[in-house]
C-alpha cells in the first residue's frame, strides 16, 4: 500500500538558490507519513495519545532534480519494513502530471513511550495495528 | 536593562528573494527574548516546568532593511510592560557594526498554566520575579 | 474579494507547548496570498519573473485560539488597501467547519524592482493589474 | 581540520514531542559547513558571488540521543572527501561539556554553475582552493 500527498511549495521553502532548501524535504516526508498512517484506522496524533511515540533515528535524502516554488509534487509514502522496535519508512517526490522522480528517503523509527522516552514493544502494545502494518510491507 | 543576542543569519533563513524570510524574524526575537529572561536568576525553560507559559497572543514586526545570508546582527530586547496578566516585549534588530537598525518589533504574551492553557496571575505566582521584571520595564 | 486556502497543521510546525508555533501563520499567510492573487490571472512568481517583488514592511498577528497538530484550518485572504506604493493583505485563520476565528493579521509589503530592490510605481508598471486589485478592496 | 560551531537550541526548533525536531538538524549543519569553509579564506556566499553553487544530492542523519530546548551543542563538521564534481561533508553533533555523541551525519553536494545550475568542475575552476580542500580531507 501506497499514499500520495498533494502538496504545493511554499515560498517560505525556498532558498537563495531560487530552489526549495533541503531541510524542507524531511517535512514533507512528515507530512506523506501522517497522511499514509491514517489508512491504518488511526492517527499519528491518536498513536501519540495512546502514549506510543515514533522519533526519527535515521533520515536519508536523496535531491535528484530541484524542487521550485508554486511547484505541485506528490509524495508517495510506502512502508519498507516494520519490527517490533522500529520501522523504516519510504519517500518518493514526484513531479505532479508527467510523475517523474525529483527526491526519494526513508525515514527510520524507533517506537518509544511517550512519557518515559523508552523503548517499546509496538507488537506487543498494540498487535492489531501491527498486523495491519506487517502486511502493508513494499518488498 | 536590555539585552543583546548575537545571530548570524542562516542560509535555511534566505529565501528565493536573496533576502531572510519576513517569518524568521518571529525566532530571532524568541532567541533573544530566552537570553534577556535569563538575567532575571531563571531560564524560560525553567519557568515552563513551574508550570508557567507564555504564549504570543499579539505580535508586530517592522522590517526596515533587508538582512541577507552570513550578515551578523545584535537583537536587542527589552521589557516594554508587564503587568499579573501579560508582558510585553519589545525588539530592535541591529546591524553589527555600525548599529544601524535593520527591523523593530514587539510580542505580546500571556501567562497561562502550562497543564491547563488557563490564564494565571503572574504576580501572584512569582512575586519575586513579577517585581524584577517590573522594575526593569523600559519606558 | 476573498479567498479560502485550505490548510492541515504539520507536526514539524508544533512546539514544545504542543501548539503550533507562532512563526508558522506567517508561512500560513504567505500561502493564502499565493492563492488569492492566482485569482488575477497571474501567479506571484510570474510577477517577480515580470520584475517586480513585494517584500513585507510591516507583519501583524493576533493569536486567539491556539491550533494543534493535524487540525485543518481555512486561511481567508483579502485585500485591504493598494496604492502605487504598497499593498496591505488581511488575513483570518478559521476553523475547519465550525468557522470559528482561530487567528487574524495583516502583512503590508512594498513594491520593488527585483533586480534593485528600489521601490517601482505598482500602477505605472502594470495598470491593468492594478486596477483590478483596486476594485478588489474590502472596505 | 574540523571546525567546531556552537549552536544552542532555539524553542522555534522544539516540536511536540519536546525535543529538537529533526528537520532542524540538517540546518545546523550547514551552519557548521558555512564555518568551515572560512577556515580557506572564502566564505561560501563569496563562492556563489563567484558563479558556483554546491546544492545538496544528498542527506544522512542518524539521532542518538534527544536535544531539548536551550541545549548547548557543538557541532564538528569536516571534509570527508572532494572530487572535481563533488564534496562530502561529514558532522557530529555534540553535547556541550561532556562531547557525547548526540547525532552524526554527511552532506553530498555537487558544485554547479550559480547561474545554469549545470555541473561545474571545481578543480578546473578554483584549482587553488580545491588543493586546499584535498588537503584536508578526514581519512
Amino acid at each position: 500500500m501506497k499514499s500520495y500527498s498533494k502538496i504545493t511549495a511554499r515560498y517560505a521553502e525556498t532558498d537563495m538558490m531560487g530552489i526549495i532548501h533541503h531541510s524542507v524535504y524531511p517535512i514533507w516526508f512528515e507530512v506523506a507519513r501522517t497522511e499514509y498512517i491514517k489508512n491504518f484506522g488511526i492517527s499519528y496524533k491518536e498513536l501519540e495519545e495512546k502514549g506510543i511515540m515514533m522519533p526519527l533515528i535515521g533520515l536519508e535524502v536523496k535531491f535528484i532534480i530541484p524542487i521550485y516554488y508554486d511547484d505541485d509534487v506528490l509524495v508517495e509514502a510506502f512502508n519498507k519494513k516494520i519490527s517490533p522496535a522500529k520501522m523504516i519508512f519510504g519517500y518518493n517526490v514526484l513531479k505532479s502530471g508527467d510523475k517523474s522522480l525529483l527526491a526519494s528517503g526513508t525515514t527510520t523509527h524507533g517506537f518509544v513511550d511517550s512519557k518515559t522516552f523508552k523503548p517499546v514493544n509496538f507488537k506487543k502494545n498494540m498487535p492489531e495495528l501491527f498486523d495491519s502494518l506487517k502486511k502493508s510491507e513494499e518488498i
